[in-house]
C-alpha cells in the first residue's frame, strides 16, 4: 500500500494507468483516503458524471493485514445523489485483496471519448484496461459468473450492475463476498453511476503470488489483534447479539421504542415487525438450510451476516440486513420476509442502494403508484428500474427525485439522500447526524441509535433534544477514524463500550505503522477528514441551511410518542465547533 | 389597489378569503409586491408544494389605469424548479382587471384537507370559493370554454392545465387575453405547480361596474401618456420592429451574429433560422388569413403579437414568441413553422414553460430519446407530459430533472432553470444574468443582449467579459423596477435610448401616485427588490457557488466565434455591489 493507481478513462488513445507514490496522501486509509483525494483533486463544482469528477477505491489502514474486521473498503466522489463529497464502504473481499496488491487507492479519472464498457485486471503482473461490450448491462450475478469463467475463483471483483451503467443516483458499487457473490455494496449516494460514467464496468482483482501486509512488530500486532478480537467475542452486541441473528436484531428493538419508521415515515410501530424480524428471519433461514451466522470477508469474528435460502432451499440472497429490511419492509408496510429477501437479491444484482430503492418506494407508494404493503408491486418497481424503463429511470435515481417527478411532498431525505431506518424524530440523536453528516442522512455517519437506543457507550434520551449534538458530533468524529482505518464499523459497540478494547485497535495501528497513536489521535484523524470533507462541500455551495432536516419532521408528530423533532437550528450549527 | 385579497385554501370547514389593509407593502406592485410578500411570510426551507409556501399574484403598480403598455401581471412564490424565490410575468387582460377590482394582490395559502380542486370567482360583489373536480386535468383552452360558459365573455382568467395540477417543474400559470383565450403565461420556475399545491384550477375575474383606476393628477397622467406612447412609436424597436415581425425578428439577428444555440448549446448558427425567422413567420401568418401585428391585451401600443393559423386556415396559437421558436425550433434542431405553432400550443393548452420544455425537449434528444429535428418525436414528448405518463413526469419537470433521469452531463441551466435562446458564451453579457440572477437562468431579468447585440441603450462586445458585469447589474436594477410597475419589459427599448420616454415613465408614475420619483428613485426600488429576493435565497441556502455557469460553458468552445464563457468567478460576485 505504498502507490496509487490511476487511470485515466479519457487519456487519448485509450484508458491509461499509472502509478504515482503516495505524497502527500501517506498515511491516509479507506474514508481519509477517498475524502482527501475528491477534496484536494475534484473541482467542487464539476457535474458529478462529467471527466473531472474522480471515483477513490481505497482499503483501510489495516486492510490487508492479518487483523481481525479489517475488510471495509472506502468508495469515494463527488456524489450524484447528493452534489456534495460523497464516501461510500462496504465489506468482502476487496479491501484485503487490493491492500495486499499495494494499492492504497484506484484513481478512475477522465471519461472515455466513446461510451464503451471496460473491464480492468489487476494482478501482481501489472494492470489489463480491456473494452468488452459484451458485458453491457449484465446484472451484478451474471457478471460475476462470467469474470469466474475468464479469471478464475481466486478473485474479488468490485463492480456496477445495470443501475450503474444508466448512471442512476442510487446505483451501488458491488464487492464480492467470501463465496464470490456480489453481495457487499458501497451502497450510498450514487457511486456506481460515477463508475458507470468512467465506463468501468468491473475491476476484477487476484492477489495471488501476493502476501499479507507485514507490520513494523510483529509481535505486539499478533498481541494486540488476539486482545482486539477477545474484546470483541466478550460483548454482548458483537459476541451475541449480531452474530446470532445479525443487524436484523435491531427489527424488534426499534419497534419496540416505537422508533421505527413505517409506511414512509408515518408512525413508529408496525404491526408485522415480528414476522420480520432478526429472530424470525434466523429462524428460518436454519430451517431452509441457509446460514443464521456468517462472515462477509476473511477475518471477520463478529459474523453478523448470513445466507438466505428461498422456499425450496435454494440460495437466494445474502442475509438482508436490518435497514434492508426495514427499507423494503415496514416503510412500505410490507410485512413478508421472502419479498425482502426477492427486493435485496434485486437490488444487488442491479446494482442499487437498498435504503434508497426502500425509501423510494415509500414515496411511490404515498404517490399511489401502489398500494402500501403492495409485494408484488414493489418487486415489479425494482424491476423497472433495471430495465431501465421511464419510471425505472424515475425510481432509480432516488426518493426525493421519485418525490418531484409525482409532486410529493413527504420525501424523507437530506441533501437528497434518503433516511435510514430509525425515525429523527423517536431517534433525536441520529437525526442530528442525518441533518448534519457532509454525506446526507446517513445513519452509519453517527450511530447515536447506540446511546439513544441500545445504551451502549452512553445514555441520552432518545426523545429529547437534550445531548444530541455533543453525541452526533462525538460519534461523527469517531465515525470518520473508524471508517478510514478499514474496520468493520461495528467494531464500534466493543471500543465503545470497553477501554481495553479501544486500547487493543490503538496498538493495532501503533504496532503496524511504528505509531505512537493515542486516543487523541484518533479523534485528531476523525476531525480532519470531516474538515475536508465539510471544506468540499461548502465549495460545492453547500450551507448551514443544507444541514436541515425536511420541514415536516417538525411539523408532523410521529406516534406512539408524539414527538416532532426539537432540536433547534442553532444547535445543529453547533455539531461542527471543536 | 388599497386591499390584498388572502385566500387559506387550508382553512378549517373550507378554503376562506379575508380582505387585508396593504400596511408594510403599501406602494409596492407587480414583482417588489410578489417578492416582498413571499420574503417575509414564506420560510426558506419550506417544501415548494406545501402549506407554507404562499402563491402571489399581483398586478403592476400603473395596472388597471389608462397608461400604455401597464398589462403585466406578476406571480411569486418559491419555486419548485429553483429551490429559491421567484417571480414569472405575464400579459393579457388579467392584470388590468384585476387592479380594477382593487386587488394589489391575491395571496393564496396553505393546502386543501383533501385533493379538492376549486375556483374562485371574483368579481363587485366579492369572492366565491367553489370545489368543482370537473375541471380536473382539462387543458386550458377547454378550461377556459368551461368558463365562458359559466361567467360569460366579460371575464379574465388566470388558470392552469393538467401540468399545475400534475404538479410539474415546468408548469406555467395562464392568463387570456383580450380574445379569451389563454396564450400569456407566467412561464418560469413552477409557478403552475405551486398553484395546483393549493387545489387552484383557474380565477375568473369580472370587473363589470369597476371603474378605471383613477390618478391623483390626471391631466399630468394623461399628458405623461401621450409622451409616453409618442416615445414607443417613434423607436425603431417598439415602433418598427416589434409591431411587424414580433419578438421573433431577432431568430435572423442571433443567427447572423452566432449567438442562436442550436441541438442543446452546440453550436451559434442554424442552418434552417430562414425557415422559422420572424419575417417568415410574419408572412405565413399574413397569408393564412392570421395576424402578424396584435396586441396581448388592451392598451398596448407595441402590439408585438399575432395569430398563427394552421395550413387549412384555422386558429392554432397566438404568435409563438422568438424564445418558443428558439426553443422547439433551432436547439431542438427543427425548422419546421407548422411543427413550432402546435408545440407553442399544446404547452399554452397544458399549462408549460415554452422555454423550460424546448430545453427539455433538446437534452431527451441528446439523450438518445429521438433524433434532432424529428418534429413528430418532439410533438409526442409534450402530450407524453399532458397524460402524465412516465415518460411525462420526467419531461415535464424540467431540463435539469430530463438531464439526470437520463445522465446526461450537458444540461443547461442555472439554479435548476434553463437558459433561454441566447447562448452565454456568444452573448457574455446575458451569461451574467443567467449566471447571477436570484431567478435563475432568465434572459428577461438583464437582457443584455440589447447592448450586446442589439446596440441598444449601449454598446458592449458580446464575445468578451469586459464591462459585462456592470451592465447585467445596471439591467438587473432597472428590470426589477419595471417588473414592479406593470410595464411591458419591452418598454425598456425606448426607455433606454430615449431620456424623454424614461421621463415620460416617471411622470406616469409621479402623476398617478402624487410622488416626486427621480432615476434615482427608480434605481433605489430595483435594488430593493432584488436584495429582498437575494436575501430570501440566502435564507434558503444559495451561495456564490449557486451564482455560476455550468461548466460546459466554460471548457466547450462555441462555433462560429469558438468562444468560452469568460467572466471570472470573482467577477460575478460582483454584479450585487452597490
Amino acid at each position: 500500500m505504498d502507490k496509487i493507481l490511476r487511470i485515466d478513462m479519457g487519456a487519448e488513445g485509450g484508458p491509461q494507468a499509472k502509478e504515482t507514490p503516495l505524497g502527500e496522501y501517506a498515511g491516509f486509509g479507506g474514508r481519509a483516503m477517498t475524502s482527501a483525494i475528491v477534496s484536494k483533486e475534484v473541482p467542487p463544482l464539476c457535474h458529478a458524471l462529467g471527466a473531472e469528477n474522480k471515483l477513490v477505491i481505497a482499503p483501510g489502514m489495516l486492510s490487508g493485514t492479518i487483523a481481525a474486521m479489517s475488510g471495509r473498503i472506502s468508495v469515494g466522489c463527488k456524489s450524484p445523489l447528493t452534489g456534495g463529497i460523497k464516501e461510500a464502504n462496504a465489506g468482502g473481499q476487496a479491501a484485503q485483496v487490493l491492500a495486499r496488491l499495494g494499492y492504497a487507492a484506484i484513481v478512475l479519472e477522465g471519461k472515455p471519448k466513446d461510451d464503451a464498457l471496460h473491464k480492468i485486471f489487476i494482478n501482481k503482473d501489472g494492470v489489463k484496461i480491456v473494452p468488452d461490450n459484451n458485458l453491457r448491462m449484465l446484472p451484478n450475478y451474471d457478471l460475476i459468473e462470467k469474470m469466474k469463467t475468464e479469471y478464475g475463483d481466486k478473485i474479488a471483483c468490485i463492480s456496477i450492475g445495470p443501475a450503474g451503467e444508466m448512471k442512476m443516483s442510487a446505483a451501488s458499487v458491488a464487492c464480492t463476498d467470501m463465496e464470490l457473490r456480489p453481495t457487499r455494496h458501497a451502497g450510498r449516494g450514487g457511486v456506481g453511476a460515477v463508475m458507470g460514467s468512467k465506463g468501468v464496468k468491473v475491476i476484477v482483482l487476484d492477489d495471488s503470488g501476493m502476501k499479507m501486509r507485514p507490520p513494523k512488530d510483529p509481535e505486539k500486532f499478533k498481541e494486540a489483534n488476539k486482545k482486539f478480537v477477545e474484546g470483541l467475542r466478550q460483548h454482548p452486541v458483537t459476541g451475541q447479539g449480531l452474530p446470532a441473528y445479525g443487524t436484523n436484531v435491531l427489527t424488534n428493538i426499534l419497534n419496540e421504542v416505537g422508533g421505527y419508521p413505517t409506511y414512509n415515515f408515518k408512525e413508529g410501530k408496525f404491526e408485522s415487525a415480528g414476522k420480520i424480524s432478526g429472530e424470525t428471519q434466523a429462524e428460518l433461514e436454519v430451517k431452509r438450510g441457509g446460514l443464521a451466522t456468517h462472515g462477509c470477508h476473511r477475518g471477520c469474528v463478529i459474523q453478523c451476516s448470513g445466507v438466505y435460502h428461498d422456499k425450496d432451499g435454494h440460495y437466494l440472497t445474502k442475509q438482508p440486513e436490518y435497514e434492508t429490511v426495514w427499507a423494503h419492509g415496514g416503510n412500505c408496510g410490507i410485512g413478508d420476509l421472502d419479498a425482502i429477501a426477492m427486493l435485496d437479491f434485486l437490488d444487488d444484482n442491479y446494482g442499487l442502494d437498498t435504503i434508497e430503492m426502500g425509501a423510494t418506494i415509500g414515496v411511490a407508494m404515498e404517490a399511489g403508484l401502489a398500494k402500501f404493503g403492495d409485494a408484488e408491486a414493489a418487486i415489479n418497481m425494482v424491476k423497472e428500474v433495471g430495465k431501465g424503463s421511464y419510471l425505472g429511470r424515475i425510481l432509480g435515481n432516488g426518493a426525493a427525485f421519485t418525490a418531484k417527478a409525482f409532486g410529493v411532498e413527504r420525501a424523507p431525505v437530506v441533501k437528497g439522500q434518503a433516511m435510514p431506518a430509525y425515525d429523527p424524530r423517536a431517534v433525536q440523536g441520529v437525526g442530528v447526524t442525518y441533518a448534519t453528516s457532509p454525506m446526507g442522512a446517513d445513519h452509519t455517519a453517527g450511530y447515536a441509535v447506540a446511546q439513544n437506543v441500545l445504551k451502549v457507550g452512553g445514555d441520552v434520551n432518545a426523545l429529547k433534544p437534550e445531548g444530541q449534538v455533543e453525541l452526533s458530533r462525538n460519534l461523527q468524529i469517531a465515525t470518520a477514524a473508524i471508517d478510514s482505518t478499514g474496520m468493520c464499523l461495528f467494531i464500534a459497540f466493543a471500543v465503545l463500550d470497553q477501554p481495553d478494547t479501544f486500547q487493543a485497535l490503538l496498538d493495532l495501528l501503533n504496532a503496524f505503522y511504528g505509531l505512537n497513536l493515542t486516543a487523541d489521535g484518533v479523534t485528531e484523524l476523525g476531525k480532519k477528514v470531516l474538515t475536508m470533507e465539510r471544506d468540499f462541500n461548502a465549495r460545492a455551495g453547500f450551507t448551514a441551511q443544507h444541514d436541515r432536516l425536511p420541514r415536516f419532521f417538525k411539523t408532523e408528530k410521529f406516534a406512539p410518542h408524539n414527538v416532532t423533532f426539537d432540536v433547534k437550528d442553532e444547535d445543529l450549527d453547533k455539531v461542527f465547533n471543536w
